[in-house]
């Protein structure tokens, strides 16, 4: 028989734009979502877990990023391409699959629906520098309220989730404004009408790119356009100066106090209908915040935030982290959004015709995660087990048997599971491992019933710092009775704390 | 300017295969995997994450399981379709990217590796009942360990992890066998060498299938084929009446105790060095297992077991449950398998050419959860918020503000955020949600400074069994002053546990 030709080897790497999350990167992740979830659910929402695959009609064609192409999502046939079976996609949020349940079990789900969602989301982009294919987004959406009390809810559970998982009050920033107040500026600034949709898309992502250009390049955006550094140009809204001028005023009609931030904002959209329901929503947001004992410390109307999203139809919110940190260029800069939201009242309505209005929120998860890092909130390296050591290949059922002690007293512990010839080798996989003991007994231990317990964390230290005469006064290894295993290995760990 | 056609309204369907969880599913699933992360984190193994979607060079064009065809995964290619775009797939399993990460990280990773995973799989298999496209998998294996104490250590880890999430011991049983020995009692039936690989992989299916053909359906697998009830005829692997003789008497040769089990299989494998290595390697297992505690009534040696996949090399382990329950037909059956695993030292070559010896088990998470329920261990529901009920429209803050109170007091509250106009439906909505107590208070209450409490499961209890006189001497609707909100919210919730 002849044999095949050798094939060549597979390559071992994640796909581009993919990455693996190892040890504490998968635990703090989970930990850090976990509180969430448990503040999520003492507001009253419900888990909700939708698969990864949506299919492409009911995810609709587009990412919600206006932005954006057609493409960016990963899609695939059913059944491997066969002309008759149905095209899927990943997922490339968590709004678009909550749309399609609220429309599909519409009859089963109470109203208002109050759900919380979190777990991977794709996109099909290209990959950049901390820019994945894949990442976290955890999502707490009402639908079916019309209320903006369920937008004023969302804030607040905002500023607690930011606090319960370690960001300090102070160091956040949660801003709301509300697209009508922008619609009716428009309005005044003659931008009203079906004829000018392509206009008012310019001008919302305009805004939305204050922080990255600054007044004097959004004003370009309202006008002409703007030529970027590398001499790329952005086509204009083609504004006149008084328009321009008038969508500058609503971005800049912050005031120190909300009731003055409204008194401006209620000049500004004078005469649009539209406009001054937009400024009582909001003015009725800022009371429902503040009967919750949530004041301008942590939430505050800022009309410069209008959130890049198509299809928010009234307030729109964004968490911001304001303490500083070095970016790529080593420049110091605030950390900026972390989640945001707002009403979308149509999404519900491709499938059924029927309004239904909805609002949330969505935490950047790996954003946020980062942020915690920076504060120095999370980031340690995790204990590792305590390693019973290999002296005796033939005894392995000993030591397999003070693995098992130690664990059914719940201390961590393994067997040290690789070739045992080399004891070096062993020590060595304990230290990369992070172990704080090392358990040992060659045939002369155990014939006298005892074991060596090695502190290891003691021993690194003492290698690094210690003077002779410490090293004397604090052993890094002591002989225990076997029958105190348990305490001795306990009072060990207890040491380090 | 023209209207664009009306396109019809999409589908809000989950694809053919995929479903939604909603509610305690998910809590109850992520519950139990934490429960299984404890037990796996206590023996010493690490969390890993991958990402969903692999390059299809990596995960190899098969699926473990040798009876299915190549296809069988989600694959797409990375830019939407374009000549040099790479091909990716979503993971059919974990072991596969495990393979991966070993060798990609080898040079990072301690050796022996030792990692845990859960998470969702796919399958692009035509679905069926309780069958789905999107699974989850719970998994954990030692990379770069030769040991069998590697093996034991997963079948003692994965008795514990079954009664560490609620299944009672005497209601599993481990099974381990060694492919080693079924590969000696081939080499003693004549079936060893190169021209001989798809008769083994016959008899492996054909033994693999003993639960559900039976003796005499195997029997007519591993000689001319078996016709099932359908009529459908499977080709068999042509043994001679005396071959077979050999291969059942492998699959019988469990007995009363290990060492039984051990002596008869010796007799089988006699002359064949491969099969009393594997022979030893069970003996071995064993003794290491007892001198952990992990007697007969939970790990026994078993040669029926072999496992489907055909890239095991050596031990291999099944976790059934014993317990019975009704199938589909109403028939009381054994509830089966939940997890299995063993030992396979080629994944990693693929990828290094070097042999990376490796071991390690998949809890099938939906049957254990399924196990759960059908014990009564999970599948209640949990109990909704307490519902703050709206009187007055205009008095909304005042109701964002109990519901505040009450949450800073850790008790799960929400406003009803639907349209209050009637009162009913809001009550129907504090029933649909499982709340335990709604809140009322109207303007007359307001200004009395006092809420009316509605303790609703007692409500739903009167309704349904109570007297007159009971129903008068336990009153569901209490009325308490404002300042005691708390307090008698939380009473209420006492008296129901």
């Amino acid at each position: 028989m002849a044999k095949p030709k050798k094939q060549p080897r597979p390559k071992a790497e994640t796909p581009k734009g993919f990455r693996d999350y190892f040890g504490t990167d998968v635990t703090e992740r989970q930990e850090m979502l976990a509180k969430i979830a448990a503040v999520y659910h003492r507001y009253g929402f419900d888990p909700l877990e939708t698969s990864a695959v949506e299919t492409v009609e009911a995810l609709g064609k587009f990412l919600p990023d206006v932005d954006r192409p057609n493409e960016g999502v990963f899609a695939f046939k059913e059944d491997g391409g066969s002309e008759d079976g149905t095209w899927l996609a990943l997922r490339y949020d968590m709004t678009a699959p909550l749309a399609r349940v609220a429309a599909q079990f519409r009859n089963d789900l109470p109203t208002p629906y109050r759900r919380y969602t979190m777990g991977p989301v794709w996109r099909n982009e290209k990959p950049g520098p901390g820019r994945f294919r894949q990442f976290y987004q955890c999502d707490a959406d009402t639908v079916g309220s019309a209320s903006v009390a369920a937008d004023a809810e969302i804030c607040g559970m905002l500023a607690e989730t930011l606090e319960a998982v370690g960001i300090e009050r102070g160091d956040y920033i949660i801003r709301v404004n509300n697209r009508k107040v922008l619609n009716g500026v428009m309005e005044v600034a003659g931008l009203s009408g079906d004829d000018k949709e392509a206009e008012r898309g310019i001008v919302l992502r305009a805004i939305d790119k204050l922080d990255k250009f600054g007044a004097e390049g959004v004003r370009q955006l309202l006008g002409e356009g703007r030529m970027d550094e590398s001499g790329d140009f952005t086509k204009g809204a083609g504004l006149s100066d008084a328009q321009t001028d008038i969508v500058l005023g609503f971005t800049n009609a912050k005031r120190d106090s909300g009731a003055a931030t409204v008194a401006a904002l209620k000049d500004l959209v004078m005469g649009s209908g539209a406009g001054l329901q937009g400024v009582e929503e909001l003015e009725e947001i800022a009371d429902l915040l503040a009967a919750q004992g949530f004041g301008a410390d942590r939430i505050v109307i800022d009309p410069s935030v209008v959130r890049g999203l198509g299809y928010y139809t009234g307030p729109v919110y964004e968490a911001e982290l304001t303490f500083d940190v070095q970016n790529d260029k080593g420049q110091t800069v605030q950390f900026g959004s972390v989640a945001g939201g707002g009403r979308y009242d149509d999404l519900v309505k491709r499938f059924t015709g029927q309004e239904v209005p909805a609002t949330g929120v969505s935490i950047g998860v790996d954003r946020l995660l980062a942020a915690l890092r920076a504060k120095g909130r999370i980031g340690g390296t995790a204990p590792g087990p305590v390693i019973v050591t290999v002296m005796d290949r033939d005894r392995m059922a000993d030591y397999q048997a003070m693995a098992a002690t130690l664990r059914a007293a719940g201390i961590r512990a393994e067997v040290y599971l690789g070739n045992p010839k080399n004891f070096g080798n062993q020590l060595k996989y304990a230290d990369k491992r992070e172990s704080p003991v090392a358990v040992i007994q060659g045939s002369d231990e155990a014939a006298r019933g005892v074991v060596q317990l090695k502190d290891l964390i003691l021993g690194a230290k003492l290698a690094q710092e210690a003077t002779l005469e410490e090293w004397k006064s604090q052993p890094a290894q002591v002989e225990v009775p076997l029958a105190d295993l348990v305490a001795q290995v306990r009072a060990l760990l207890d040491r380090h704390g």
